[in-house]
């Protein structure tokens, strides 16, 4: 029984899932960390993920980043990946502009597919999927990580428990302080950069999802988008125009008669990264901060009357939704554990016959907000409240 | 020299100015403590107040508040106090429904005048006290104690001196919790009770007085106005339609190009009496809470960027504007120093002709409050964008 | 029935007690301001302060303040003023080294007596105070104002009704930053200049007080006092040996068994006036900073458990202990309402026949503050934990 | 060039380090996540970890663990492991009273050794592995992973640069609430059950080190170690003595000057995991609170007086030490980093032949700690305040 014991591949694991992810930069190492530590980051994983290739144009980045984590191989196109048999989920981590066709191929291929948020650029696009999704045998999930922090988790669970009572208010601005200054270059800011896709598609998206997560369906819209620096010089020299928005603001209305704000903005100096909400309630109120993303401030209007105010929770350690074994109370969780909950139930999903919803975002829901991300555009344009029409 | 000697009444005071308060109410009670305060709250205070008369309806309750703050004497009905020849300012503390009238005797009888937010009920009472304001012989303010705190003036300072550079974004919430309880009555609540004015006229004309007094004029506005109860008890027994507002918000839109959301709340759940704000510039940023209002958080992108953060500044001690000079650094001021500011403003503009703007608010500025309430209530059923007319 | 009224003086007032207060500088403004808003702050005051005489030896400057706060007169002699015989309270504002002779010699005319703190100088001093207290006619109180805030009684009232359970742990720092720089002169640090009573006695008496008041008997003390920069400039040129403590810290423990640290200090960079403390108890503990007095942080082990953390409340409005009557709930009180509290607290016990302890501080305490403090500068020169005897 | 590519092992990888793990536990696992997050967690690792063997008693628990993190085996007795030679860095997670016995055994089989903390169970033991250290060929680390958060490197960095000035003050304070209850088992609290080595030495070994780390070397301690409940149930029925402390407070001095208190605790009730210190310095103040990791909050006093204050920076993104490559500002790093960062600069001292100090802790640093707390205990006994002498 003495010395050293070789571990036999396979041991444990169960089900095994083979993952394919399309893209290597930030969002393709965020989702390969994610599936790297599902093995270990639950008592009992739904499944193992396999991680059998990543898939990018550029081949030496493309290798190097799949052998960082593990990968057994690499693909330079994605019409090679969505045809190898080993691969069970299609991860698609491309930017924007390339969502829709590498996941409607893969859903024709039978796969499940993952895709990075928002689901389009263009509510047109949007519909495709949803629709190729909607007809597929495989399952779709659009990635929106937040709803996947056990804060936020929380917050859904007291509210489906009647703790904070009818909702009145929901209120959530995204900020991000990229492009403060006039002078950073278009290259410098994300969201004028590459796709351009701007502001409201690529954080807003996040905001109004946990909006309907939390609140329900949205109903009307009223929309100011702004960009307050029309022309920003480029890297190289010269100058160019901004065409994708910085700062937008929804004035929304919710299916339950709540109301509310949803901003998101890339010129906020001094917020790195502020995701903040608040709902208020007939019965409690409940406020979070991704600043400080391991606490969710409570206050229900129950027992004694003195004690009564917002209560600073650590949502650590066991007893709270998705949290994380291993890790005792008051042992922060990062960021990157919403992509390890957000990967780990897609995997339960599939091998246990589970529906993605209500976690999880469906194309559907992403379609849903790609509907409403377009009527804060009209909306600014015309000036009118939007009444919203999903169908 | 040694033994006891008299004070003469008299010593030191310099110029006086004598005062009469219409109300012994919630107000009425600020008020005189404001002035009460006056000789000892400056080194040097402006003028010194001679508290001639408190007026109200109910002669027991009024000379009773009369005689706790050590006033010379009282009236039952304004028309006599307006022709009180021993009164220089006449300050009005009167339920919202009793601002006009008053205020505009007061007016033609050569009174300097001070009213209690918000100017009036409707636009068109709005409208005849800033044209009667604007032909009299005394100086009108409008008591808008906010600006009067300390951290609001310190970040006036700074947007002046350029150092927070292009504004963005102002957002502002006043949220309080006194009807979230859908089985509160009527008189629980005071927007719906008494003038029945709603939560936008009486606390939202608060931010909205801010945004303008720290982000400029505002040029559009699309709103949302709810009244989420519509009924509720007579604590006598019974119950009520609830015609006031309980919670709104509006979109805005400033002449410098920025924008933003205005909301006041009278159902948020554990917010007591939450006056938050935040601007964000394009080369910092500055957010303010009313429940710690001793504290501004600012942010400026200047200097070694990796100290670039919110400071947390206890506007307390010399050196920030409107302190307090005998309490030392960090022994706080109360909520009742807005008013003590305030009123001293205004007894400086009097006996140093000075104007009242741009610190102190005036009737003009009132009107102008009333025309953006308007505009938030008129745009929440048509939902249109407004663009505001000032005339 | 209409016209002017005047009020009588003596209306409503009930019992009125005379007040003489020595010295005015900044204590003797802060209880003059605590006398003055005594009868509007309460509903139904205990009793109303006639503002007798101010004393001090600069007969302009005592003249001048008194002038400004109301008093009838002013003395400059306070050996004059203890026989006065209009004066029923004789309150002693003076530097720290005039504390006993004035208070014993009133004593003996029978007044009741007021004493800011520290009791004394010495420990042979304060037990004359408190000899002589304790045999005398009038009432003594030494003025820990920082008893008599909201948050402070009411941590005290969740300990009285056994909430936060056996306390293990109580922890005060109370920090001031008025000589971090090795520059600042003499003059500029008030605890070097003046009477040179250093930071112990100037404010460690403060948060030893507060011990005390939360978490009962200290019986031992380990303690290291530090004087970090000897020698500082004088502000008219050349330097000086600086006698007095800069920093101080106790290790102690309790009659109950808990132990704890106690820290004042004057150096610590960017606290303006942070007094700061938590309890921690076997079912709760409680946290209070005064740099933002109005709320106190609870956590109780009780409830689901998944709510469980520290609650922010507001301790303002009705509900809590010595709430001001005229503020509503999130209205936040200023640091000067401790003194009001405490002033009027000394008043009720004088008219109403009531014991000052245990919500007021006693000369006895104030001796027995004074022996720890003692020990604590003993402690830190042996090196040996002092068991404190009291006697 | 199209198809799949299959990476080849040991691609990119550069040098690579055979790791053997000693425990399958908590820490076992931290840091089998800390040697998988390194390939990924760096733009360049300084070497590639090998996961070669875990070792454990439990045959089944050892190999479910090994597999989960992808380790190549395990083995059952550590005398076994040390021997393995494709292992270079030996990595000891067991609990306390396991630290001496191997570290030294794979200290002298050459082998690289690091060792979760303290460092042993008493000064003895400590003074053999120190000496055992200093005398081997292998390179020594003492596993205190706070100094490897960004927050705590930054502060040390201020620190260096001198932008606090001279060290007055450090306060460290280390508080967690499992055994507050005392109705709570033996085997429900961490510090009494096992190995029984308490509070102290579980916990207050951090804070110890971190003092050390941040302030310099403790010359002087004196002591109060607390077992409040010194009878407990046992989960099994029956009940036993308590020789664990439960609470433990040390006022120290350092080298520098400066004093300080250190506290560790095991019952504070509501405080998860609080690791809080604040260092006052006479340019500069520097707060943390492990609950918040990823923001530190810094004062200095320079440039413009009216913004001086507490800025609370975000220590996310480039710019300051150790931050997460792939991790975007604001997007919050977990507890587990520090370990990740505290293993890759092991392996990078291995490879790149650095030396371990100062940015980590040594067996000298850990035979140091160890006299402090000995320090501590003794003194809580005798009373007496205890000069260190470290030889």
């Amino acid at each position: 029984m003495s010395g050293f014991h070789e571990i036999q591949y396979g041991r444990l694991q169960g089900k095994q899932v083979g993952v394919g992810v399309l893209g290597y930069g930030f969002m393709g190492k965020v989702h390969a960390n994610g599936y790297v530590k599902i093995p270990y980051s639950f008592d009992r994983p739904a499944a193992w993920p396999k991680l059998v290739a990543m898939c990018g144009r550029n081949r030496e980045k493309t290798a190097d980043t799949a052998s960082r984590f593990g990968f057994k191989g690499y693909y330079t196109t994605w019409q090679d990946m969505v045809q190898d048999p080993d691969i069970d989920v299609f991860d698609n981590c491309t930017p924007d502009n390339l969502h829709a066709e590498p996941s409607i191929a893969a859903l024709g291929e039978g796969k499940h597919v993952i895709c990075e948020k928002p689901l389009a650029m263009t509510v047109e696009e949007a519909k495709q999927m949803r629709d190729a999704a909607a007809g597929a045998k495989g399952k779709h999930m659009l990635c929106h990580n937040y709803r996947f922090f056990p804060a936020v988790r929380f917050a859904r669970q007291l509210i489906e428990e009647g703790r904070i009572g009818r909702i009145y208010q929901f209120h959530a601005r995204y900020l991000q302080e990229v492009g403060h200054d006039p002078g950073t270059s278009i290259e410098g800011t994300w969201y004028a950069a590459g796709t351009k896709s701007g502001v409201l598609l690529g954080i807003g998206c996040h905001i109004i999802d946990m909006a309907r997560f939390l609140a329900g369906e949205i109903t009307t819209v009223s929309g100011i988008v702004k960009t307050y620096n029309p022309r920003r010089a480029l890297s190289g020299g010269g100058e160019e125009t901004v065409r994708a928005d910085e700062d937008n603001i929804a004035l929304v209305e919710f299916e339950s008669g709540a109301a509310g704000t949803l901003e998101s903005s890339g010129v906020s100096t001094g917020r790195k990264n502020r995701h903040t909400w608040e709902i208020n309630g007939s019965k409690g109120s409940i406020a979070f901060d991704l600043e400080d993303p391991n606490h969710l401030h409570v206050c229900l209007a129950e027992g004694d009357p003195r004690l009564k105010g917002f209560t600073k929770i650590s949502v650590t350690g066991g007893g709270f939704p998705l949290s994380t074994p291993y890790l005792p109370p008051g042992h922060n969780a990062g960021w990157e554990y919403g992509h390890v909950h957000a990967l780990h139930h897609f995997l339960d999903c599939l091998v246990n016959e589970k529906p993605v919803e209500p976690y999880g975002a469906t194309f559907e829901d992403g379609y849903r907000v790609q509907l409403i991300m377009d009527a804060v555009q009209k909306s600014s344009k015309t000036g009118e409240r939007i009444v919203l029409d999903y169908h």
